[in-house]
């Protein structure tokens, strides 16, 4: 098996939110997909490990809100290497609250969909949420954006616990749409270099204090996590 | 609602194919979405209508085949708006076959996937098929193909029966990459004509005989349905 061709898959990116008494949740997801067009089905793919999931199978009812190219790339920090256990993730960002108590994600995001769970498909690692569009609404005139621009242009990878999680070591066949409009001569080898890489979000440490002497409670600026999760590697 | 909203979710595009007695049939999806890395599941929601769908019912095995912007757009509508009850849609195009006797297009594709049906998902109009992906392979270096690509640059719609159908009077509140990209002042807006344009698959007629004076058993060259199907509209 070729796990590459996983990479050629195409998805958009979307904060799934829900309410958690009077505060809320959320999480990023790129599996949202529509099953029907009549009655408007969709599927998501939850983990199971995701606070979101819990509070989803507990609530029942979520928004999707589809994130454009021009949202905010804290947003999807926020969202998507963070954990709602520990940190109130609606703290920072603009959102609004439907009238069932639920909140949408206002940042340049292009609409919203408000969603009741129908059924749900049990997985070893995901629970997939087979859902009825209750509403929606379109926000911003803006281009969605796609995992691809996501991974490509913004660089950002797929937390481990995503359905779409890969090895950084596979290969990926696919290229962004901005090299392939460069001409061959202008596409230079990087040069190598070594820094202290988050092993959970990606994050790469480029601060002025050496890494080795940042305080034992210092936590990654990106997810929130601890400074024993840093490793040096080539980047 | 304002189902508008669902124009701003991403996908890709791919051929679902299967196998039928000594021969192959095979349909497009947009909804080929990974539910769990480890082990690599997949979901697929496929038309009942569809006689693909009827043919994975009954075979539990299927190859998906990531399209790229490359593939002939003859590929995406051979597979998209005909029939393989009335038509051998692998007649033109290039395949090749798995040693479990399924094929794959090898029409600059990125990729194939071979799946394995663990459960199905019924819905009131779609088959939700939850898979094992058990092989796999990279083909071309090529850019995979998104809804939105097939959309607005080869300007192709969705079948009538695709779970992402939406009638053609719901507004479109996404730009194209391309569209964005240039100044405004050099964004024409376009001289409205009126043609005969199939209302199965969305072929314009523009043949030198004129529409009225095609014999009666004249077929859309693209999906092969009847002359009974075109309607004179503003384009």
């Amino acid at each position: 098996m070729d796990k590459s061709v996983f990479r050629t898959l195409s998805y958009g990116m979307y904060v799934l939110a829900t309410r958690n008494g009077d505060k809320y949740s959320g999480c990023i997801v790129n599996t949202v997909f529509q099953l029907t067009s009549e009655p408007p089905l969709i599927g998501v793919s939850v983990s199971k490990d995701n606070y979101t999931h819990d509070l989803i199978m507990k609530e029942r009812v979520f928004t999707a809100s589809v994130i454009s190219e021009n949202t905010p790339v804290a947003v999807i920090n926020t969202f998507g290497f963070r954990t709602g256990r520990k940190a109130d993730k609606f703290e920072n960002v603009t959102y609004k609250i439907l009238p069932s108590n639920l909140p949408y994600i206002t940042e340049k995001t292009c609409g919203w969909l408000e969603c009741e769970v129908l059924e749900t498909v049990d997985l070893p690692t995901h629970t997939v949420f087979i859902s009825k569009v209750l509403d929606s609404g379109v926000l911003d005139l803006e281009t969605p954006m796609t995992y691809a621009y996501y991974h490509h242009v913004i660089k950002g990878n797929a937390p481990k616990n995503a359905p779409t999680h890969l090895k950084p070591d596979v290969p990926d066949p696919t290229r962004p749409a901005n090299e392939n409009e460069k001409p061959v001569d202008e596409v230079k080898p990087k040069e190598k270099r070594t820094a202290y890489v988050c092993s959970v979000c990606g994050h790469i440490y480029d601060g002025d204090v050496p890494f080795e002497e940042l305080p034992k409670d210092w936590i990654c600026p990106t997810c929130g996590e601890g400074k024993e999760n840093f490793v040096l590697k080539e980047i």
